[in-house]
């Protein structure tokens, strides 16, 4: 496995060096908007922790990590009203891995309803916007 | 969301009303082999503690989980030497889930190669003992 890369883009978003919906913030995770999304209101769950993915991952981090997973599939179900959550994590590009910090995918889903292939398209920022808007308005609420 | 319910192969497998191919066991959770594996060694990891998923997870059993999950991320990679490792977790039928007890997938995973289908097709149980085996022995030298 390659060390950490501080370049990589979640990196860069935990710097305030690039630009991210932020829809959740604690002490040791923040959650931002998927901008390829495989579902609306497809978030990612990111530790502020420098790791590369499970393999590296303090335990620390993991903890931190699956206690905010809880609070955005409760947060995005609600907000969406959705019928489940899909939680997926990718460690290297084998298993899926596209930005190497480690992150959660949390997915809202809909009795019938695949997820969206992930095909590399972004989504207007006018639409993240308003989805990360009702994600902070059901953590308000739950 | 519907409430536990104590009659699925989980809670069944836990109680020892059913046999499985357990391949890692700790105070919190146990780790078995996936019978119908979408990738040689896949497992799942399970708590010990009656929930039906992420929604209604308990915070320890979810920290406990999220340890496992890496442990058993390290196990099968290096069991099988994967090039990476996919983890998956359903919650609600939209969600995937099938099962209502809460579990993880782990799935080693190779460059170039994708998932099996999710066809409902079971391993044959000398497989899955050999996977088993394999995982155990990488376990014991993590």
């Amino acid at each position: 496995m390659s060390a950490y890369d501080p370049s990589n883009v979640f990196a860069k978003i935990l710097r305030g060096e690039l630009p991210s919906h932020t829809v959740y913030e604690d002490a040791d995770t923040i959650a931002i908007m998927d901008i390829m999304p495989r579902a609306d209101g497809h978030v990612l769950v990111v530790p502020k922790t420098a790791c590369r993915n499970v393999f590296d991952a303090p335990p620390e981090a993991l903890k931190s990590v699956a206690l905010s997973v809880q609070t955005l599939a409760r947060a995005v179900k609600s907000a969406f009203n959705a019928d489940g959550v899909t939680i997926q994590q990718f460690n290297e590009a084998a298993g899926g891995q596209v930005v190497f910090h480690l992150h959660v995918h949390v997915m809202p889903r809909f009795d019938g309803v695949a997820l969206r292939p992930h095909t590399g398209a972004m989504e207007k920022p006018d639409v993240l916007a308003a989805h990360a808007e009702k994600i902070r308005a059901a953590l308000k609420n739950l």
